[in-house]
């Protein structure tokens, strides 16, 4: 079973709530010097090799659902 | 700047109720034979360049902090 990785993160110039609100969790526990940016992993399968096709896919379905491109940038790669 | 990576994932016998949620979406928009989970990423800056010491206190953060670790697993790496 092929797998296919799909990264979500907030775009560099968006301000990112999530990893401030980590970042100050990390700095209370004393983990200092840590600036953390937080996005979404999605994991998706799809049935027997990866092929050209179906990353298109993935890239479509990247753009249309698990990504806002208006604040948000996604990495599409394969997974061996 | 040097850049850590957590992956944060449910576990394999872990009902991903966002994954379903994404993978009957999808499928209603035309993709099917996609499964997908869904996960969290982080993106760690730390000053200079990446030691064993950070990512040994990465480590302990993401145990502490960012992952579950009675439903998630978790994944550190250098992003070069």
């Amino acid at each position: 079973m092929a797998q296919i990785i799909v990264d979500v993160m907030p775009k560099p110039e968006i301000l990112d709530p999530q990893g401030k609100a980590v970042t100050g969790a990390l700095a209370r526990l004393g983990y200092h010097d840590m600036s953390v940016r937080q996005g979404k992993r999605f994991e998706i399968e799809v049935p027997g090799e990866v092929t050209e096709e179906h990353l298109a896919e993935v890239r479509l379905a990247a753009e249309q659902l698990l990504a806002n491109t208006v604040i948000e940038s996604f990495d599409v790669r394969v997974q061996h």
